[in-house]
Order: structure tokens, then sequence, then C-alpha cells
């Protein structure tokens, strides 16, 4: 065997940091099953919430402390699952000690922040890799390449992100038992007061992601932004770098069940992209035209937390750029804010 | 029977004022079918069509000029099927002349015209409908029905008219044969040829009409457009007077089927209604949630054409207000115009 | 220009034989516009209606009786759309007055008819088409294409043909204005009165070919029926010559919309057919998965009575075995006899 | 607090016997998340697997024989989940030893076996529940309603049931990691290898228990039955006592997705139920039709594992009957039977 394959073989020695709810519904039990990634610690404030993950899933170490994983030589890498806020300073902690990342999405919480990111990568020449897991979402990954190969010229496109009532229902059924610190689950319920911050953030860095990995730069955003009570509504006019001109919907909440999607519209083939609330895991469904007949591609590997694990673990064994990487999260960001900031004028990116 | 029934069952003596392709393909084979309408006369600048015309439908006469129609004092009403550029003229001599008025949409080819014919159906007393048939769509006036009893507060909308590139074999199949002048189709391609202000009027009319028909008045507009080769994309962002903001896209000519729909977000419901391609002589399919159901009306009286024809002679008969009015053509008019005037800035209407 | 091509672009000199409802519904409309068809002569016993519709489409002559029409040497072949039971003696004398035939399915009343009619056909050596439209259905030919090339051996399907009672009002939005002498009509509605067998061979005539059109030759039926007022249910087992397994519906009247279809099931893929109620003029939607992806052709052409008819003048002018051809009539009609015996006995055909 | 009440809100105490792969994936997740359910032992054969799975969800005990559990005073049930030939020996003697009984379906290997149940269950009085869960799907539950209340009397059905040749690549997804003893594994497969029996059998228990859940006993069966290689296909025509009649495809592997449903048709309304792979966690997707509407509606407690182990709490603590009961999972069995033995010729149950 080469040392090449060595490497290759050598599973990627993982510490998750932060263990609340998107850690035990999505990544836990995905990393337990990815290829290529060992998780070889846990990190929690809460000791009790640590040590029942780390039991569950069979990790050998539980810390309360980032510094303590920090400074485990056995960690090659961090995977960033807590709060927000705690994004730049835990990414910029880890990478500062010699550590592989993925960053839960969004990066970090402004652009000033994701820019020092952008910075630290590129001195330390480690693999940072954004957490907006879409982007290994099989349909979404079929539908990039049908936009490059197929649907010709990029005209125009519309996309949604509506996070629905019934989802809290929905929610209830697919995750699994949550092991949970009462102090924290409340502390943390009132960093999410600003719901209108929040909300944006963490649902855009979603959609607008899905529309950079699909149709590149955006140009300009005009953006109108309505509250009605604690419901939240945000239309945007997209001009890209392209000239491709569209929308993108982000409602919450709207009655009814989640539905996010994007419809792209070119000059030889045009597609439509549904996809499913994450937890069902299952692929985004896909419509695609061209030629006089609609293609559906039937794909089976739908858990994207598992996918993303795997394309990190790869980047970091092959050295490749990670996908999405840091700048790529800036950007999300910076489309937040310029959403954020708009009341019906243009502001150029 | 009272003087009153009497008047009910008496049918509208209606003359067709244009015999063209919408008139051939739509009207008359509505008009014959339309409960309480007699058509009397057929006026078309082809002799050639228009008795062609008469003997398929068995109408009495068939005139080359609207004077002799005007001055037919057995005509009641007229319904205007000539080019755009005609229907201001047309409507303006026939209200002149004392007929009620059935006037194809767009109402006028510009919004000074329709303020015009605001002006003289207000002096004249006489009845005039915009041919935006839609409205007598069983779908939308389900939705209709919806929004304004089930739906709530109305948050969010997206609108959308795509016209596909399969369109022209869709019509190959679904349109009767067509009797036609070829001087008379040569020169109104002509008129056609600039492509981006028809295809605006011609496809905003309908799309702008459906989005006050559900939501309300417009307040501002916000549009951005594109050109490529013959294809067009406008992307519009909507605020209601309500408050509501919302998106309507219209391209021409898309790869695929043609494509039509609104989506509407309120505060306890939500609807989707998809509007097919007219001549399949379907109602609009809708999908209407609220309470934790989503309701699809099974509708099969699916000729709009033939619907809006009976709405016309009811109005007429009943003295009220025909669906849509001048009003609303005129207000659909100046939705097109601040549209095509803008380019990312907002314009208050 | 060669002699052959000379023949190619001669239309064919057409008479249609009975204008009733299917007549002006179906065939009329489809015939206006089909290319290389030509219609020379109306016949009906009412003189009204024969005339009316002659006025209405133009057509040179109009007869009260097929004598005349046999007799006239300028009509090459008949369209015979008369009542069911007098398919066979129309056809009969058409062919032996040396005319070209298609026949309105189903192709006789009974088998021994049809037998007839095979010898016939085999004695004269002229053209006869059964008018099982539904073998010009753009959607159910793409779909015999998939099962021939990527299906694989057929191993079961599932079949389905269900009159929904909302399809009167369908009917009424979607007929032209029909033309009726009242006599003629309620003599006729005098012979559908038994309603089990005339549902049967109406209905069965689609269905039973489609499953031949697509999987061949039937071995065995075993059939159930039950009635329930009005209305009626066969459920149908069927083994096919090649082995598979399948099962056929007939349903008339099922609460809501018609719906008509087949799913078929082979070895490397799979198809599922969905038929439009024909007079929406809208080819079959199909989905034929394969490797992983399911293909959904968008069709355009899609008014079958159209394209049997260019069918039928293009197998006359060629010389080609008509489809479905006499033989094909014969077997539908064996399979609605054996399922009207039938009831949970195996019947070997 | 009543005595009622204190024993209503006492959860049950249940042992999990068999932690194969059908425990780890539907089972262990679903107990740990029901309500009125505390799981106080696990059994299985591998001590390896007993353990791990125990410290996994926090069970108190793990056993490697069941009489450990059945010696248990403070075992109150047992949940069968041992591959199906130990379901009759393990929850005869969990009665006999007086243990409520939830078992996976099927009941038993063989009708007489089941009969032993019945008289044992009605001897001792205990709970027994059959473990087809659909019963406990929202959609399923719904659609039970709608056909007592609103459908009318029964006429006709079809249901399938399609295992599609992508299964594997969906279960490769959406199970959690699987603790396995690689032995008993092998000595399992080895068991399924008549394949045509066990897959009747384990389908077949699905679909037939959910023909009579919607529709009530079945009176005849006529089934044929086909090979092809691996893959198996039955058709079956069943005559309800009712007088309905209808069909049941069960299919084995088809090209594509899995797919299971059915369709009633009824006097005045109609239903469509389309039920998922069970580990979306989706309820049945449900199309209702009366009156003129489709009504689907939304349903969001999608595990009807775990809304199955809740009802068996309800029905062992308020001594109701479990659904579904031992009868139940008889009638099951004699359907396999009636149908494994079929040929062509009808077979009355």
């Amino acid at each position: 065997m080469s040392e090449r394959e060595a490497l290759v073989v050598e599973p990627l020695r993982l510490a998750l940091v932060g263990c609340g709810r998107i850690a035990q519904v999505a990544h836990l039990p995905a990393l337990e099953k990815a290829a290529g990634v060992e998780l070889v610690a846990v990190v929690d404030p809460s000791q009790e919430v640590a040590r029942a993950v780390a039991r569950r899933y069979g990790v050998p170490a539980a810390y309360t402390a980032q510094e303590q994983v920090l400074a485990d030589p056995a960690v090659e890498a961090v995977l960033v699952a807590a709060p927000d806020r705690f994004h730049y300073p835990i990414a910029a902690e880890a990478l500062t000690a010699g550590k592989h990342v993925l960053v839960e999405k969004p990066l970090a919480a402004t652009s000033a922040e994701a820019e020092a990111l952008v910075e630290l990568v590129d001195r330390t020449g480690l693999v940072l890799q954004v957490g907006a897991m879409k982007r290994h979402d099989q349909g979404l990954q079929y539908a990039r390449g049908f936009v490059a190969e197929r649907l010709g010229e990029v005209r125009s496109f519309n996309a949604w992100y509506r996070i629905g009532d019934l989802r809290p229902g929905i929610e209830a059924t697919l995750f699994p038992y949550v092991y949970a610190d009462q102090a924290a689950r409340e502390s943390e319920t009132a960093f999410k007061a600003d719901r209108q911050r929040y909300l944006l953030a963490t649902h855009g860095a979603h959609i607008f992601d899905t529309v950079r990995f699909l149709l590149g730069d955006v140009g300009s955003v005009i953006a109108r932004h309505r509250q009605h009570g604690r419901d939240q509504v945000w239309q945007v006019l997209l001009t890209m770098a392209s000239g491709a001109i569209g929308t993108v919907s982000i409602t919450v909440d709207v009655p009814g069940v989640p539905s996010e999607g994007i419809e792209v519209f070119g000059a030889s083939g045009s597609i439509r992209v549904d996809t499913p609330f994450p937890f069902y895991r299952q692929a985004s469904s896909v419509r695609a035209y061209a030629d006089g007949e609609t293609v559906m591609p039937e794909l089976t590997d739908g858990d994207a937390y598992e996918r993303q694990a795997e394309a990190f673990a790869r980047a970091v064994r092959e050295g490749s750029r990670p996908v999405p990487d840091v700048r790529d999260g800036l950007h999300a960001i910076r489309l937040i804010e310029a959403t954020a900031a708009a009341d019906g004028e243009e502001i150029t990116l």
C-alpha cells in the first residue's frame, strides 16, 4: 500500500464541539455511519449531556471545555455545532490550534468575523468547510450538473424557503430522543429572541448558498421585509453577475408544511428542485426538462449530513477545496446582511 | 311572467367585432354555447373570413365595417376582439353609439386611453367588461373565496406567467381550423414586432389582473427586465396596499410547457392555484390549505370564455357591475406601464 | 414528382357515415385538420343534422342513406361512426362496395360478426382500421416503444378504466355545440338500455386493446362482475401469452373524475401511463423508469382522433397494415365476451 | 388522583425480545419516545448485541435468554421482534407466563399456530396485539374513518405492495447503525431462503391486513403467482363479504422505488392512500374525494411504530381490544395461505 492510499483509508479523527439539538438530531447519527470519519471526542458545557451522548454513540472522550479537545493531539478536526454566536470564536481557536474545521452554517455572526476566518484559513492552510449541507444533497448536485451542461444560459429563477407551522409536529416525529440541559436550553432561547435577525441568518444561510451553488455570484440585491406578529417575510429580487434575474422568498411561519426549492429557466432547459425537510433523509426531488422530456433522477443516498461529513474527510485527506469553503460562507453572510439592510433600494455586492 | 323575468330570459343580442384568431379559437365556440347570449352579427375587414365564420356558426349578419354593426338596432352589445391597438377606438365608438361592450384585454393601448374609457362609461352608464376571462375561471373564483374567508391576513405571494416554447405545438392541437386572411395576418405580425412591449402587455394584463382579483390594489412596483435574443424576463416585486409583499415573474419563452399560477400565504391558510393553458378548457387546479387539511375542488365548468360571456349578459340584463370593469382594466394597464418603466427603483401607483 | 409521391400527397377522399355525437365531438373537428384527408361527404338519417354538419365543416355532399355514399365514385373510404349495432352491416357493405373502412370501436357487436369482417378484409384486400384511437395517442406509442426496448421481460401490470360521475359536466364544457335529431337521440338511448353489456363493450374495447397494444396477446381471463343499481364493476385477472400476469379494472360510475391508465413492471424498468379524457386533446402522460431515472416525455400532439385519421390515410395510400387492424378488433371483442361470460373461473382464449 | 388515573399514567414495563435489525431500526427508537411505555429489559441470543443496545438506549437489563425476562416480575409485557418462526413459541410462552404480548407480524408461521394463540388469548384474558403497525398510521386511520362515514357502500378497490429494487439504498440511508452478530445474521439468511414463502408472508401480512382494516372480511380469493428468477409476482382477485370486489398485487422486486397503497371506490366517494416506506416516518398520504372536492389531510405524527407501542400500552392499561388483535392476525395468515395455495381457482375463506 502506498503512503497516499494509507492516508486515504485512515479515518479522520473528529471531535464534535457542542452536543445540543442539531448535534444530536443531525450530526451524531450521520457521523456514526459516515465512511472515513471516526468520532473521537465530544464537548459540551453540560457534563450530563456530553456523557449521555458519548455513551449512546460509543465515543471514547466526553469533555466539557473546548480547550481540552483542542489540546488533545488525537483530534485532527472539529465539527462546530455550538450556537451561532460561538461559530467564529470556536472556529478561530480551532484553526489556531492546528485543527481542521467543519462549522455549522452560518459561518459566523457577521461578515467581519467571516472575513477574519478567511484570513486565518489562508494563513494556516487548514481546511475549513461550512456546514451548508445542502451542497451535498444528491438532488442539488444533480441540478448543478444539469444547469452547467444542459440548461444553457441561465435567464431567470425563483427560489423559496418556507418554514411551515406544521414543522414542530414533524420534528417531534423525526427527531430521536434528545438529551438536554434545561438551563442551557433556556439561555439559548433568549439568544434567539431577535427573531427577525435569527430567522434570516439561519434560513438565509441555506437558500442564498443554494442560489450561489447553482447560479454563481450575486451582483445586487433588492429586498423588502414585513413582520406580522412573530411571523416574517422577505421578498428579494436578485440580479446575478451572469445577468440572470430572479427572486428569493423567505417566509416564517407559513400555515402548512415546510417547503423549500428553486426553479431555474435557461436557454435550452429548465429545472425544478424541491428540497424536503432534511430529517426525512431524502435527496431533493428534481424535474429537469430539456429536449422534449422531463427527467427525474431517483436518488437514494439522502442523508446530506452524512455525505457532508464524508466530503469533509475527503477534503482533509486529499487536500482538496472543501465545499462550501470559507469564502462561500462569507458570501452567504454578505447576502444575509444586504437583505437585512435593504428596504426597496438596490444594494450592490 | 313579470317584466323583470322577461328581461332576464331575453338573450343579449351581441355582435362580434374582429374575427381573427382569438375570435375563432376562443369566443365563437364559447358564444355558440353560452346561455343568455345570441350572436346576431360578425364583423371583419375580410369579407371572406366574416362570411366563413358566419356560415360555420349560423350567424345571420356578416359585416366588413364596424359602422354597419353600430348602426344596426338589433345589436345591443359588441365583443371587441380586434387587435390591441383598436380596442380603444372601437370600444369608444360602440359606447358612443349606445352599445354595451365586452373588450378583449388589455382594455387599451395606454393608460390615457383607458382613462378616457372610464370617463365614457361613467357618462353613458353603459356596461363595459374587460375580457380578462380568468376572473371567470371557477378555480380562481374558488381561490378568491378562500382568500377572503379562510386564509386570513395576506402576508406574501408569488405569481408566475411563463409561456413555454411547447405552446405552438399545443395550440396546433387544441385550436380548431382557423379561417385567415393572409394579408391581415402579415400586417398584424408587423404590429407585434415590438415584442417586449407586446408580450408584457398581453401577458401582464392577465397576471396583474389575477393578483388584483385575489389580493386587492397594488401600492408599489419594483421591476427588472432582461432580454435574451427574442426571449424576455420580467421579475417584479410588489407591495400591496394591504401590506402584503410578493413577486410576479413573467417569462417568454421558457423551454417546456406553459405554466401560470399563484401561491398566496396568509395568517391562517395558504393556497396554490395552477391555471392551465386556457384552451384545455379546464378550471384552474387549486390546493387550499387551512386547519390541517388541503382541499382541492374538482371543477368541471372549465371554459372561462363561455362563463365570461354569460357573466357579461347577466351584467347587462341585471345592471350589475361587470367583472372586471373598466377601472380594473385601467389598473392592469397602469401596472404594465409601471413594470415597463421600472429598472430596479420603486414606482408608487 | 414520382408516381408514389403523387399517391402520397393525394388526400384520401373520405365519407363520414353517421353524424351523431361522437362524429360531431370527435371526428369532424379532427378530419377538418387532419393531413392527407379530405372529407367529401357526410351521411345521416336525419337530413337536418347531415346538412347542418356539412354546412359547418364545408363538406360538399350531405346524404341521408349510406347507399348514396357507397355508390359515389368520389368516395374512396368511409369512417363508420354510426351506433355500435350498425358497425358490422355498414362496414361489410362498404368493403363489398370496394371502400376502405375506418370503423369506430367496438369493431362489431359480436365476435361472429367480427370474424365475418376478418374474412371479408382478407378477401377484398381493402384496408379496415378499427377506431381504437388510443393506439395513436403519442403517450401510449411512447410507452409501447419503452416496453419493447427498455422495460425488459414484462412481469406484471395493472390497468384501469374508470368513468367518473363528473364526466357529464366535463363533456358539457369540452364538447362543441351538437346538432341533434331528437327522435334519433331517444331511439338510441333505448338501445343502450342494456347498460351492463353496453358499458363493458364500449369501455372494454379501449382498455383491452391498450393491454394488447403494449403487452401482446392474452392467454386467459378470470373475471368477476358486480352491479350496484346503475353502476357496474368488472375486476379481471389476465394471464398473458408471454407469462406476465396482471389486472384490469373497469368501473362505471365512480364518484369523481374519469381515470384511465396502466402500470407495467418488467425486468429492468417500469412505466405508468395516465390517459386523460380524450376531449382534453392531451397525449397520455407517461412516467418511464429505468436505470435510476424516471423520464416523462412532454408530448404536444394530443388529438388522437386526428392522428388516427392521418394514420388511416397513410395505411390506405401506402398499403401498410392499419393499426389496429381487423384482427385486433376481433381480439378486443373476444376479451369483452370472455369477461362478460366469466364469473370467477378461468377462460382460455 | 383516582386509582384508574394512576393506572393510566403508570408506564407499561416492557421487554424487547429479539434485538435484530427490525428491533434496532424500528422498535428501539420508537420505544424510547413512546408515551406510556418504559423499556425495562432487552433479550438477544447475542450478549454483545443485547449489551450494545441496552447501553445505547439506557435499558437497565440485557438478557440472553427469554426465560430470564419471562421470570422477571418487573416485566409486564413483551414485544416479540425475533425471526418469524419464533413468533408463535415466544408469544405462547409469554402468555403462559402471564405477560401481555405485542408480536411482530406475521402473528405466526401457520394458521394452526395462530389458532393456538387465539385459544391462549381467550383463556388467559391477556392482551395480544399484532405488530401490523400500519393500523396506527394516521393516514390509514383517516382513510378508515372516511370509508365508514363518507365513501358509501364500497364497490371496488385496488391495492398494491411493490418492493422496489432501490429499497436497499434507501434503507442504507434511513437505518441507524445496526449492531449485528455475524453468525446470527448468516443463520437467519438461510431461513429466508424459501424466498417465495418468506416474501408472501412478510409483505402479505401488511397488505391483507390493510384491506381488512379498511374494508372488512374477505369472502374468497382467486390468486395467480409467477416467479422470474429471484423476483415474484402475485395477482389476487378478492371478493369481500360485503360484496365489493377488488385486486391485490404483490411484486418483489420491481425496478424503482417501493410503492404501497390502495384505492377504494364507493357509492358516494373514493379514496386513494399511498403509504410511504415506513422508515421515512411519514403518515400515508391520502386523497379523499366526496361531494365535488378532494381532501388531503396533512398529518405529522408519522412514526407508526411509536404510535403502535402507545396503543398497545393503552390497550393493556384500559383493558380495551388491541388493534389488530389475535383474530386479525389469524385472518391475515389465512389470506396468505389461500393466496399461496391458489392457482386460478376460487378459495372461499
